[in-house]
């Protein structure tokens, strides 16, 4: 971990590139007079561009950042894999933009658990034939809903998923206490907890760590659970999910995260009745929550604290 | 209302009829091994059984209760508008049970909302092409519930739709406060939440003043909400409901409950892809809700004290 301190820092001349970068800006200026702003919405930025700047606000890292005088980039975006090796080696201060997206994360992994628990689809295909059949019980009550990740995004999912009735128990690599979960042990740990939940749900950043996680070891001690990634694609290897799903291990699998996205359209996924597969929609970042990150960011360098969504760079996340 | 005290009287004799009645019997002769208890699982009861108890447990009105021994009779379910007009002018105490029911019933509401908020429909239809396209944000975040009753069921729907991120406003007869929702106004007063609200839930119960609440007039005060009913299936017009989707004011409508059950096979709303039918599934009562409402009630009559889910015959619910 890295310290609590870093050296006072007050942003005079910021870059802001991409979609949303206008809007941002212009919020930005009305809450830091001082701050002076220049915006690349389309295209790729010049050397000129970062040479001006002492903070920039973009997806990617701008050309020739290592001679520029920017001392601070934030992501207007939580996963930062893209950029972390890109600014390995610098002392660059990176953060990250969270806001509502875990809330959101939490509310679209929340609505496809109940959408299967309450069986939606099974009820729809019976109306088509006008069919007055109940299906037996809504699988809520006394389901464990396993998490693979304790941090801002698995905790959003907790939070979500126990205000929707179930027991979440959180999976880290120690098994660190969060506050979010009922319960939270280490990986090694999972087992019994993995053999028994109604719900694996991957929430995980994508490092060195956590690429291919998921695979056929993992999926092999679940029985007959619904599969969730929220995460990163890249954390689940897509052939052991398939082979977990005709064994029985998994019963059903949401994806809205894939190692390539968009998802080929040839891809097995799109048309396997067992999975779902939605276009990466469950965390949109709105240009508000980059907003707020980003003053948040701006009022502890200026006041010489470490941001509270700084990344550690060696740790990747 | 009825006072909160009653005769003390310690029932003996208990028949109970009904598709779990054994189990319940079993479990209710574990806890209190001074009840005698008769079970009658299938068939009309006789005047004998009736004769022979102080107390009942079932889903009808024996023949020959009045001239019975029978003092007290709890109703295996929440909903009494079956039997309150059989047990008018007799001094019989009814009490029903509500167990977990209604936290069921949210959920079920919290389901089939969420759905349509992350348009899972949308994706699945999307996904049978292999279509990679977002469809913008999920109607949660600031979009209010309005639900018509504040008793268990509207408060079971107003704790899960708050826990899943929807302002609730509750509407009752007078307006009275409920602890569950964000805020409760009287019918009168409804018409700017009607207006606003992304979803209109009936919750319910079925008296002479709300046959029929959920009409023509109540519907033409929303605008494209979400219309689910698990209250009730009478409080709803089926034909104003429906000139309510051809007019805008509702977009859709999630029904488990319907006048008549099963709901006919050549019914339109089998058929009206606006329409989603479930069979009355949404607050399923178990044996165990059962047990501990009638242990709850037996323990109070016998102490003298009205049970808290005794019926007002009067008002009906």
């Amino acid at each position: 971990m890295s310290s609590h301190h870093v050296d006072a820092f007050a942003p005079r001349r910021m870059l802001l590139a991409g979609r949303d970068a206008e809007r941002v800006a212009a919020d930005l200026a009305r809450a830091l007079p001082e701050l002076e702003t220049r915006t690349v919405r389309h295209g790729p930025l010049t050397e000129e561009d970062a040479a001006w700047a002492d903070s920039y606000v973009g997806f990617t890292v701008p050309p020739g950042l290592e001679r520029s005088g920017i001392r601070w980039m934030h992501l207007p975006m939580a996963g930062v894999d893209r950029v972390v090796a890109d600014l390995a080696g610098t002392d660059v201060v990176l953060t990250r933009t969270v806001g509502a997206m875990p809330r959101r994360i939490g509310s679209y992994v929340l609505a496809h658990l109940l959408a299967d628990a309450w069986h939606l689809r099974e009820y729809a295909a019976q109306q088509l034939v006008a069919r007055w059949e109940p299906l037996g019980p809504a699988r809520v009550e006394g389901s464990t809903a396993v998490v693979l990740g304790t941090g801002e995004i698995g905790s959003g999912v907790a939070g979500a998923l126990r205000a929707g009735g179930y027991r979440t128990v959180g999976v880290n690599t120690r098994g660190t206490a969060a506050p979010a979960f009922d319960d939270v042990v280490a990986l090694t740990d999972a087992g019994p907890h993995l053999a028994e939940c109604a719900a694996l749900v991957g929430a995980l950043p994508l490092t060195d760590a956590t690429r291919g996680l998921i695979d056929a070891g993992l999926l092999a001690r679940l029985d007959s659970a619904v599969v969730v990634n929220v995460g990163r694609g890249a954390s689940l290897v897509p052939d052991d999910l398939r082979a977990a799903l005709d064994a029985g291990h998994v019963r059903r699998a949401v994806l809205d995260v894939h190692e390539t996205e968009p998802l080929p359209a040839e891809d097995w996924r799109w048309r396997d009745p067992r999975v779902t597969v939605t276009p990466h929609i469950s965390g949109p970042t709105e240009p508000q929550d980059v907003v707020e990150a980003v003053l948040g960011a701006y009022e502890a360098l200026t006041a010489g604290r470490r941001p509270p969504l700084a990344v550690d760079l060696g740790r990747g996340y």
